[in-house]
C-alpha cells in the first residue's frame, strides 16, 4: 500500500481571515490500494468522535468526487486511516481528509495532477482555501478565491518560530463558530483587518516578529467567537505575558495558537501549562514547528 | 536655502484600503531658510488652484504643528514650494506637503528625527499612513495604524514594473470621495479585501505578477466612488484589453493607475492614449516608475 502523511493546518491566523494558513508538523496518515472492486476502510486510531468506515467517509467521498470531475469510472479501494489531528478543533482535519482522498485518487487514476491542480480543486470543495492550501504545499500559504480560480503565494517564513497548538477538551462545530458571525461590519473593521493580512505577510516575509502582534490583530470574527470558546480572551492576554509573538484563534476554534521565538519556548510552555492547570476545562498545550512541504506519498 | 523633493504617492493600490500605497518618480520641492521672524511663502509654479501663502499653508502648518510636538518657539522661515504633483487628483499633495514640513521643521530645529519617527508623526497627522509612508520612505510601503502607533513594512517589488498613470482634468474633493462610502459592509465584502490585500503583498514581493489582476481588485471602496469618476470602469475595461497586470483608483481619486511591465508601457501608451482622446473629459496618461528612496535633502 502507498503512504501518505497530511499535515495538520491552522487557518485565520489573526487578520487572514479565510485565507491566510500555515501548516504544522503533525500528521494524518493514509494508506490505500487499489482492489478489485468495494471499498473497505479501516480506522487505526480511535478518535473520541467516531469516523464513518462506509461511503460517508470524507476521504473516499472526495475520492469519489475526483473520479467524477475526470469523468472516470471510480475503482474499489482500500483505505487505511490514522489519525493525529483532532476533529473539529480547528486544526484542519476536514481539510487534511480532503487533501489526502485527492492525493489517493490522484495516484490511483494516474492523473498526475500537479500539487497546484490538487489545490484548485481542494479550494472550490472548501470554499475557502486557508486549510487545503498549508495542507497540499506546507508552510504559510496566502490565498484568494474568485468562482473561476484560487491564486495562492508559499510564503518564506523566519526560521526561528515555533507555535504554542493549545487544545481545549470541548469541540466547537465549524457550522456553530460560522453561525455567530454578522451579516455586515463595519467599513472601519474591514480596513482593520485588510491592513492587518497586509501587515502580517509582509512581516512573515521580512521577518519583522515584532510586528506580528499588531498584524495578527482580528476584527471580523475572534470577537464573535469569544463566547463559544471559554478561556480565550484570558489565555491571549496570559500568552502576551508569557513572551508570545502574537495569539490567534486557529480557524473556526476553539485551538489557539500562539506565535513563539524558539528561544522562548521552555519559558512559555512552562508558564502557560501552569496557567492552563488553574482554569476550567482541560486544556493541551503542544508546541509546533511549520511543515514546510506539505502532504506527501512517503513510500510506495 | 536647503531642497527637499518628496515623491507623488498612490494610495489603496485596490485591495489595500488606507495600509498599502507606492511612490512614483515625480516630486514636489520645497526650499527652505530659517530667517529672524515672520514667514515668507513663495510660490514657484502655480496649478490652477491657488495655494496659500500665509500662515494657512499646509508645509507651514505642519512646521508649526512639529514645533509644538516638541515644544520649542518656531522661527521666522522662508518657504519656496514649486510642486508637480497635481492638487485634488489622488496623488498625495497634500501628504507631499505635510512630509515636506516634517523634514523641514525636523531639520531647522535640529531635532535629527529619523524617517521612522516621522512616519509616526506624519501617520497621526493624516489618520492613515498609506500616503505619508512611501511619500517619506520611498517604495511600495504596507502600513496599519492603531491609537498608538503605525507599524510598516516597506516592500521589495519587482524592477519591471511601470505605472500608468491617467490623471483627469476635473478634481474629487477626498472628503467627497469618503463621503459616499457605506458605513457597514459585508463580511464578505470585508473578506474579500484582507485576502486580497494579503496577496497582493504576497505577490508584489515574491513577483508573482500575474496575480496583481485579483490581487488588487476591491469591494470596500471603487465601486462607491465609481460615479464621481465618469469613464473610471471602462478605463478598467480597456486598460485590460491593452496589457494592464492590473488596475485600480489611487487614493480618492480620480487618478487611474494601470500596472505594467517595462516591455508592454509603449504599446500600451499608445493605445490607450488613443482610447482616452474618444472619450469625455481630458485625461492625461504618464508612465511613472517607483521612487524607492522617498523624500530627501538633495541640496545644502
Amino acid at each position: 500500500m502507498k503512504h501518505i502523511i497530511v499535515p495538520a493546518t491552522s487557518a485565520n491566523m489573526g487578520s487572514g481571515f479565510d485565507s491566510i494558513g500555515i501548516a504544522f508538523q503533525k500528521y494524518n496518515h493514509l494508506w490505500f490500494i487499489e482492489i478489485e472492486e468495494g471499498l473497505e476502510i479501516l480506522i487505526n486510531r480511535k478518535q473520541k468522535l467516531k469516523i464513518p468506515t462506509d461511503k460517508n467517509n470524507l476521504i473516499y467521498k472526495t475520492m469519489v468526487g475526483f473520479y467524477e470531475l475526470i469523468g472516470k469510472q471510480m475503482p474499489g479501494v482500500r483505505l487505511i486511516q490514522e489519525d493525529y489531528i483532532p476533529l473539529t478543533r480547528g486544526l484542519g482535519s476536514s481539510a487534511a481528509c480532503i487533501v489526502a482522498g485527492l492525493m489517493a485518487a490522484n495516484d490511483i487514476s494516474g492523473c498526475n495532477y500537479s500539487k497546484e491542480e490538487l489545490a484548485q480543486i481542494a479550494a472550490k470543495i472548501e470554499g475557502h482555501p486557508d486549510n487545503s492550501n498549508p495542507a497540499l504545499l506546507g508552510g504559510m500559504v496566502v490565498g484568494a478565491l474568485d468562482k473561476e480560480e484560487m491564486r495562492h503565494v508559499k510564503l518564506k517564513m523566519p526560521e526561528n518560530l515555533s507555535f504554542a497548538v493549545m487544545v481545549p477538551d470541548f469541540p466547537v462545530e465549524t457550522e456553530k463558530s460560522r453561525g455567530v458571525l454578522p451579516y455586515t461590519v463595519t467599513r472601519k473593521d474591514a480596513i482593520f483587518n485588510s491592513s492587518r493580512a497586509a501587515l502580517l505577510v509582509a512581516s512573515m516575509i521580512t521577518g519583522n516578529i515584532d510586528n506580528l502582534k499588531m498584524a495578527m490583530d482580528d476584527r471580523l470574527h475572534q470577537q464573535y467567537r469569544l463566547p463559544l470558546i471559554p478561556g480565550m480572551a484570558d489565555i491571549f492576554k496570559m500568552a502576551d505575558v508569557f513572551g508570545s509573538k502574537g495569539s490567534y484563534l486557529s480557524g473556526a476554534g476553539p485551538t489557539l495558537v500562539s506565535v513563539l521565538t524558539d528561544d522562548t519556548v521552555s519559558g512559555f510552555s512552562e508558564k502557560m501549562n501552569g496557567y492552563l492547570s488553574t482554569i476550567p476545562h482541560k486544556w493541551t498545550l503542544e508546541v509546533l514547528k511549520p511543515d514546510l512541504e506539505g502532504a506527501r506519498i512517503i513510500s510506495e
